[in-house]
């Protein structure tokens, strides 16, 4: 995986060479609202997410071990996506997110 | 300020919208450390990071009230950022990413 920072020391830039490209953290928030998610709902779910992308974003992520590929239908095959205990592990960066985007959209009420 | 994602019902959407953009955590991350900091002290902090990227970075961060530029000389003028009191209101988020950055680091170790 490229590295987004070249701050290997620092747990913050290794924390974001990870996760910190754009769409990955809202690919994590769903995996994390719904047990599991196809291609197509991910898609619906990231408006302006271009199909690609979002491959490569799932690509990285599985590679990083965050991420696991399980299949649910045989014919034609089709795959579905789940958080491993490692991308579990970044639910406290969801949650301080999702705390603060909340102060921001109280600010703007 | 552009909006990186279409999604302003989502707390953390919004939130990366601010905060999501590269280089924007990790200039919040030094000025979460230092009381204030110099353009040149950023720019020799964030390895990789162009002068006008950084410029552009620390604008956004200014229009969305997160830091603010103090004169520290007058001849030549020249300036400092400080974070403000919206800007500390991120802090749980560098420390959850520090955490999980950490996690990863003892992984690799």
């Amino acid at each position: 995986m490229a590295r987004l920072y070249s701050d290997p020391l620092c747990p913050v830039a290794c924390a974001l060479d990870v996760i910190g490209e754009k769409w990955t953290l809202l690919i994590l928030r769903d995996l994390t609202r719904n047990p599991s998610r196809r291609f197509q709902d991910l898609l619906d779910s990231l408006h302006g997410c271009a199909p690609n992308t979002l491959s490569a974003r799932l690509s990285s992520l599985e590679e990083a071990g965050l991420i696991e590929r399980r299949q649910y239908e045989q014919h034609p095959p089709r795959m579905e996506y789940v958080l491993t205990d490692k991308g579990r592990e970044v639910r406290p960066v969801l949650k301080a997110l999702k705390a603060w985007g909340q102060t921001l959209q109280a600010q703007k009420a």
